[in-house]
């Protein structure tokens, strides 16, 4: 008998109970203010994944070998921030809750919240390893507190002090990269001082929260996103970073800011798949 | 001594206070659930007009001889409509108030929202004649009551049966059909029946708010749009019925969902700015 | 527990046993010679049918009651036809022996002739009617005999003269012009003469073939294809000819030549979506 | 051994001393001043021509059989309109002068004054029949004389009154419509009153030069033009008035405004290589 | 009352007077050879602007506190170099005079011609130093002297040899690369000799007219633009040179040859953008 | 009297006999898996060439010193590997019999292997040098042995262990991986061992196919390509390598994979152009 199609994201193919990952996608751009698209990432991501190898030579693995699962993507409310991260926040309370590491796929950078909230109620010592090109320290935008430029300061109304750890920011308000210099672990333009960070995160054994905006990277490799910042980390700066996040005690993460729409060349949906290949390979070999 | 940078849609040169008609843009397109970029419409029309002759063939009247200030755009808060719509409305009702015509440049379609109420405050006995490729009657979409794919039933929520009047509606859902036949003057697929509509309302003396939802015209003449339907009318059959409307008591009205980013081409935006001159000169002539 | 991601054609919702309509994709072009991206339209559909609504208003039917059945796409060998015509007879031949009618989504025009010989093995009176741009009728083509621009000769040397009824052809060689002449029932550049042939073939009875190739629309409307031809049918007329010819005997057909990614703006494919719906319920309420 | 690589307009590879009708073109769109790019048109046309049969079943006649030489394009003076235009009357007097039909491919619509000043030093009875979507009759824009907005002026300035048959204009200045009541033979919008004015010449038997302005098509089926002007007329109309055309006097003749990279989906190279492939015919067909 | 819309680069709203830096816009491209676009530059950029940080965080200054003032564009004549460039000379006259720098945003490089001709009026000791990809020192170029191509030959024409100091430039005919060893300062493929090239005019103090133009950077960050030249310097390196430069003696400069139009991901506009910021605040910086 | 049109990559313009080093192009896509276009290569480097400088500032010479011929583009019949790659080696034996050194443009990589046998015939001893980003390795891919996924496999089928040498790689199954430490010189990710490789050929002065497939390079640089893998080497790193290469004995050559309609900004096209430049530029010089 002929089977349905089914379409996840190539080599994740794990059942739900065996699956020590769980994909999910918010395909949500409401409150992006200046070129929406992002909510067509997660499934440019799953759809063009069909031309990805399953196999890393970066890490010499192969990702049909880690586990796994992909549940698709939420159908959430258009013009309402607020219900799109509760119903992001119930997903990944359900993930954690059978011990499994929810993968977020954005959709604009504000669906991180929704997340964040779900792990800061499991884990009340979170951290957040945050990489991109933008502090997203506002405290409002456009009159709102729910925007994609606010979303770093939402999860530090959560955390507090020294908690949140920011790198590569290229691009922000005066007032933003003030507010980094007194409440955060903030590293401006690039990786330095990654190391340091980690090693004092991993002498704590805290638990991470790891959300990657894929504007950190440079808009030559990825152009197909809302807000393009000249001046960002190579394709190897950051595929070298995220595994060194991965050796640290990562409990749930995130990749978004992929705008499919505004790349006709492919290039950036191609970049963000192979990120995702390596971020997951890298999430599981810790886990395995 | 130089003069700033004005940017305002070709020979739309009135002052304000001598304007008979008021262009505003709603740069907005949160709500819209498939395809956003309506939000580019406004100035893509501004900027793109700079193309566009001001004398009109079609009813020998030049734009330069109107009387219509550009009030420029709003500037509105992503992600939450209910504050759009407040803007939009304090807008409308601004020069609904100074006896001038406001003329909503959207955005996506629910803007119009904000416009209707502002007008029906004004007039307690207010039509309204849509043309649309879409019912746009849900009573809610994705949980959302104000939605680009509910505003006219949320104007039906303000007026009440037989005050609103549909014409060349191709797509919905079956309750929409159904809901339209019973509480609207509904006209699926072209605009048979107008010039009955028109002249019942020409009697009555009634004011009309016209609002204009361009993916009426057939996509392969407006491919830059959200929504495209197949099937759709063509340029000079909407030319021709929107001088026939504007020969009524329009009071109000609206052009909206040019999503010009989504047409490489620039015919969408093109034929915008011609319909936008032939309604201005349509309306102007009216009220000269 | 989580699902899987499934991707069906929206409101494609049947179980295989309910279904009387069963689509599958041939995800194929390479013996496309002039610009190839055919092999990317069933996904297309598929994937940009969530913004397509569910109910036909021209039929005043809803695709969700429809009892069609989504077995997604065949994974073909590129570079091989002999072999990819054989695995979709194959698919063919299952839905057929099922008594289910296969709807053949491609991919390029040469995948008809995978479904056309599994449906002549079942049914030796078969007949074919066929939409299309251009004659196919070719012989042979840069020293091919197995070739989009072959695909009716093909299907000839099968079932031989007076079997194979052409419409709105506008484009071939002079020798495919005199072919079509003494061969088939041929009907050059629209659909007149449609209606006479339906009533003899259902004044016989005999089983129908049916493959339309969506570049039989004109090019505005349906720019994203292989080879546009100037001078095509309407959308309207397209679906007025293709609702009678589903009153007759089908008991298999096709949808090819959609090139999504040759139309930037979207509305091919959107068009292709809603011409399928139109299909849907036009052969399900015959087969009810 | 080897032969280099030639390319011409399909079809058209009669010797150049057995050729009626010669092409050549004229890359050239420094006085555009809205969206350049037609200097792209005469290249891309012979490039894409290799998808467009040679063969066609609206006058049942090959282009192989029809005794055209492609002479490619000029190296025309970018910034120089009056070197450009010498270099165009250059070639189009040779042609002439060997007794052939010069058809020359835009390019802006300012090249055709070239070709007009050679036709006008050979015949002096000249007539011009025009197609365009625009008047092209200011005086000056710009403050520039030779300007594609200015051609048709300058033309009327070399043959004056009464010489000059307009059709399909619908856009323009009020002065432009004004000049073209008082001193051409104006149609507006279609080819209205084109068997009149033919059956005139004819009588007159006088020497006509035939120029094309693509964009006098619906941009529905021709985007690909610096201006585009909704309301056009149709592929078909547009066929069916050159021929018409063909069977009169034209000793000279152009088609131009083909911007080719303003549409992504090739849809108006593929119609403007159609358009071509009918106008050589029926040229041809009468000079046999 | 409501106001008309204004449109300036984000973050220059100083008034005239106030001034210290006064943008111009020349949207001209007529001699561009190969792709043109470049007249779109201007506009995208101001237009685009509102996507921008005002706030640079290399510089930790930010450009609402400059005093910067957006004239808008000149309207000038296409297909008529020697008055556009008038127009220009004499736009950079009045700023000239009013002890203003005028930053000129072209455009093709071509326009920087009218800007030293108005600098070398004033100062007869003016220095130019020139980032770009090409060496732009043909002395004519398909037969004009008055074409992108020769821009730099012409400047030298005015000033000399020794006064003429380029960067970065990776292309050219041999004989241009001869000319430059033999009469200006000439650094070929990046930045190597400018910290000595500085040191040494500032000794001297003299003015400098600094002109960029942006395909000097690599292709890869800054595709829009007419002739992609691979292999150029990074968007950091680019930052670091024209901060440097800014601390000599600037008296006028020039951005061009962004053609926007070119890249539809947006990256080259937001490149552009970002570069008019960071020049903009150095140029400030320096002369407060 | 008028020539008619000839169409050659610029500055190549020997005559057959005299030439050192000849051109021909394979437009052959049909077994490209994921995003076909590579067809369009040749001609797009042909055609877009005029935008290009023949002087090297990189070698300090012109290729219109070099003795290239270029013979235009076979033509290959879609859909039939076998039958495309019997008319390529027959090609390059032609030129390999006239002791030229064959210069292949593809064309998806599978055209190699054509090309490969004639020098295999003719050189019993050949080696082959591989740029590339996929190791091309599979022993089938899809069912078919003749993709272009096992181009670089079925050449070691045909010289055996040790005789091809691979750089650059970075993406493929874990076997490919596998089989190429142990079958070939293999050198992941960048051009690291490559003077040690060439040392050695040079030593034994063997024949050297060198095939280069143009996604080695970064997709930042060259985005136009059927499967772009993020992380590869830079442009100025490319041409360091295959400069370094031309000083071997290279007796046959190709480059392949510019699918010039995946990148509308046309940076790919003009990059590969100059590649080649310097590809011809060197092999020349060599051979001199």
């Amino acid at each position: 008998m002929l089977a349905p199609n089914i379409e996840t994201f190539i080599g994740c193919e794990a059942k739900y109970p065996d699956s020590r990952i769980v994909l999910y996608g918010a395909p949500f751009d409401s409150t992006t203010s200046f070129r929406p698209g992002a909510r067509f990432g997660p499934s440019a991501m799953r759809h063009e994944s069909f031309g990805l190898e399953t196999y890393s030579p970066y890490q010499d693995a192969d990702l049909t070998q880690c586990a796994v699962f992909d549940s698709g993507d939420l159908e959430l409310s258009f013009g309402s921030p607020e219900r799109a991260l509760y119903d992001i926040e119930t997903r990944a309370a359900v993930i954690l809750q059978d011990e499994k590491i929810p993968l977020l796929l954005g959709g604009e950078h504000l669906v991180t919240l929704g997340a964040v909230r779900a792990a800061a109620k499991k884990y009340a010592d979170l951290h957040i390893i945050h990489f991109d090109a933008h502090a997203d320290l506002r405290d409002q935008y456009l009159d709102a507190k729910l925007s994609h430029a606010c979303v770093i300061r939402r999860c530090w109304d959560l955390l507090g002090d020294g908690r949140i750890h920011q790198f590569a920011i290229r691009s922000g308000e005066r007032e933003e990269f003030q507010f980094a210099k007194e409440h955060t672990d903030f590293h401006p333009f690039d990786f330095e001082g990654l190391g340091h960070t980690l090693s004092m995160l991993k002498k704590q054994n805290v638990p991470i929260y790891f959300t990657i905006d894929l504007d950190c990277l440079d808009p030559s490799i990825f152009p197909g996103t809302g807000t393009p910042e000249a001046g960002g980390v190579s394709f190897l700066q950051l595929l070298e970073a995220l595994r060194a996040v991965c050796t640290a005690n990562v409990i749930g993460a995130d990749l978004n800011e992929l705008a499919s729409t505004l790349d006709h060349s492919g290039i950036s949906t191609a970049a963000a798949c192979k990120v995702l290949r390596e971020f997951l390979i890298a999430l599981d070999t810790k886990n395995k």
